[in-house]
């Protein structure tokens, strides 16, 4: 929507005339229109919601922002709210309950029917994240003794208000599921084709239990190509589906969720904008507490060695190089890991393959980077003239070659601790930079320090 | 696919039982016959490939790894290979000639027929990453004029080898489109109504151009929740779709490439077990060397005050916890900002809203550390008994301001450099951890040598 645009609806709507700000928005796609609401003030936001064609409010609604939700719901008449409730999706009842406070979970529980009651409280009660949490119930079943052209016909009558049409399941007597089919796969059959001849069926049905993780699920759904993917209870009864605008969103909410852990930022599922700083700044604090205090060793490292550093000059100036260098390092194969793991490119069983991997890789970097520092410390030795003694050449010596190990020994740790995190059933993205620069900066000095008491006389 | 049911199939192919290992693998859905076949030696990939349903081979083959099917590709017949490319979608083959050697393009090209190979011609020749690129011309058309009936009945004549019929696109004399409906509509409507009547049009319809990058219609996809997208060239004609199954696929390889730029490696579309050494060497070491040479600036610092450092003991000891520390808080706010900038969370004109909050949430962390970090001094200088000289606790204060500091300009470092670099058009993912590191370190390096020549007496 153009600002232009925004500025002919707000006009419409100051002044009063609702019926063709009714008709300009119908025009509308309901992201769009709740785009314009979210810009209103709070009257103007419940004048626009009660405008709106009543097929719209409810997807219009289902995209707001929660506190606009709340506010319209608190604002509106229990009649209005019953048919509010009646038109959203389960799914979307559910996601905005769980947002709001217990006073207004009652009240919408009170004006719905007792059995989307019963449902909403059983969808409320799945653990977060679960795939129970995220499903939806308002799915098309149909029988495999079907035609294709009854299953038309049956689909016609019952599915107008399910959330998708494009792919039916068939129930045994039980209510476990014993197939799959495409509306495609309906309307492209012979009429008289029965859905058991064309429905997927036996191995070929792919679902998930209401307890599995929803990045399992999304993992599922992106694999198979599939959108949407049935979800069973542990006695594989049919329950509910999740659907693939859902499973987008929360491909993005765990890649959000994996960016905050390699930064060690406890995840927060708000938008940036929206949260307050006290939250950011707990969500911060706790993990840089840790690695701070984790960094008294390398200052005990240090400490032990300051006598010596203070005797020859040039030692201490080379320590940030060495940390960053092998930090970056660490860093880098880290990431790959961890999106590896993500993805199920790399599997814990890959771990000597991945070894002999980084192995190679730094002994590559690690010689490279040496050579390039000896040339970059030449250089900038000749420039500031303090060049040509012995001593200074073994410095050099001493600071590539703590370098070249450095950096294999962050590439070791950088590949070895994500997996060892996913062996041990913790999440792998903790073990990414900061982690990584803070274990392997402690190594990069003891290393530095050892080949100066060695290589050096002091 | 489970171990036993591989060895099974297995079983069957090396019994050469091909007849029962065909009606087994009928069963299986093709992303786990894909699987399948990922596992097995070279002539038996093409074996269990020839034997698979005609139906069923086009649709296991675009599962397949780009080896796999360069080996099948120059394994088969003409005719074989004719029938594959009619097989499957433009998408798909484009998708599988942009991996493989000249000769092989040259061959597929040679067997299709002229319009395919017009096409495939036209495809290849979008940029890499542009909505073109990853399109499908495979798409239902319809006439806005059409009842819901004929539209029915124009699905079911035209529709079967297109990729999706769940949505179908409305185009005027000049193939401009002028109107999208979905199939559920088309199935829901009464058999006479004008599909004009049910389309969206006007301002309802979401398209992309054949230039905009994938990540933009992958944006525009999640926000509108659409199962497909339309693409239209500079003249708004409309020359094909990306389907949801591509958009997925998108999201996670934008999110690689995210995580990639932000661990400052040259982004690589390969899977990490599949790159050879050599490249995953050179997609690091470019950055490592920029950041290396870069850290002369700290080493220069840290070179101008080395006699100093030399006089008070402790001093040194600290310099690692001040970078870790200011790097991590620059780490952590670049993270949140890069993520909020991609989602469109935040945006440029954001700015100073969000320095604003960055600044409060410094205050607090800075505070917090610094105190702890004085206690955590403190504990350490009584247990290695060097406690209680007055110098030592300005030591202390020294080190405490020089991270409250340090801290706030990390986090301001952190928030401002993605957003410059947004606003210049560079990749704000490259302003993450490393090189906020980078530049974050000579700077709390300056502060604490500035604060230590002020406050100690050498």
């Amino acid at each position: 929507m153009t600002p232009e645009i925004f500025e002919k609806l707000l006009e419409l709507l100051n002044s009063n005339s609702f019926n063709s700000l009714r008709s300009e928005l119908s025009e509308f796609n309901e992201v769009d229109i709740a785009d314009f609401i979210a810009k209103l003030n709070k009257d103007q936001t419940l004048l626009v919601f009660r405008i709106l064609p009543k097929d719209l409010a409810a997807e219009v609604f289902s995209y707001l922002e929660p506190e606009q939700q709340q506010h319209i719901v608190q604002s509106i008449t229990d009649k209005e709210l019953t048919a509010l409730v009646d038109d959203l999706y389960i799914d979307d009842t559910v996601d905005f309950l769980e947002e709001v406070p217990a006073n207004i979970v009652h009240r919408v529980l009170a004006v719905t029917d007792a059995e989307t009651r019963q449902t909403i409280n059983k969808f409320l009660k799945y653990e977060e994240n679960s795939a129970g949490s995220i499903m939806t119930c308002e799915l098309v079943e149909i029988k495999a003794s079907f035609t294709a052209e009854e299953a038309l016909a049956h689909i016609r009558k019952t599915g107008v208000d399910k959330e998708t049409v494009y792919t039916c399941y068939c129930l045994d007597s039980r209510r476990r599921l014993v197939g799959t089919v495409g509306l495609r796969s309906i309307v492209f059959a012979s009429p008289d084709q029965l859905i058991s001849d064309i429905m997927e069926d036996g191995d070929a049905i792919v679902c998930v239990k209401t307890s599995d993780d929803q990045e399992y699920v999304a993992d599922i759904a992106r694999k198979y190509d599939l959108l949407s993917i049935p979800v069973v209870d542990s006695e594989n009864r049919l329950v509910g589906i999740v659907t693939i605008d859902d499973i987008v969103d929360i491909i993005e909410e765990e890649n959000t969720e994996d960016f905050e852990k390699m930064a060690l930022l406890v995840p927060n599922e708000d938008a940036y904008l929206k949260t307050p700083v006290v939250t950011l700044a707990k969500n911060r604090i706790v993990w840089l507490m840790i690695l701070m205090v984790s960094a008294t060793f390398t200052g005990l490292i240090i400490e032990g060695f300051e006598n010596k550093l203070a005797l020859i000059s040039g030692l201490t100036a080379a320590i940030p190089m060495l940390m960053d260098t092998g930090g970056n390092s660490g860093n880098q194969v880290s990431t790959l890991i961890i999106r590896g793991l993500a993805l199920g490119e790399i599997t814990i069983k890959d771990y000597l393959k991945v070894l002999w991997k980084e192995l190679r890789v730094a002994l590559m970097c690690g010689s490279a980077l040496a050579l390039a520092n000896f040339a970059r410390m030449w250089i900038i030795g000749r420039i500031s003239g303090s060049y040509a003694e012995p001593q200074q050449y073994m410095i050099y010596v001493v600071v590539c070659l703590a370098m070249f190990f450095a950096v294999i020994v962050a590439k070791l740790i950088g590949c070895t601790l994500p997996m060892l995190a996913k062996k041990f059933k913790l999440d792998p993205a903790l073990m990414a930079g900061p982690m990584i620069t803070t274990i392997v900066d402690g190594l990069a000095l003891m290393i530095y320090f050892g080949l100066a008491n060695a290589l050096l006389t002091f």
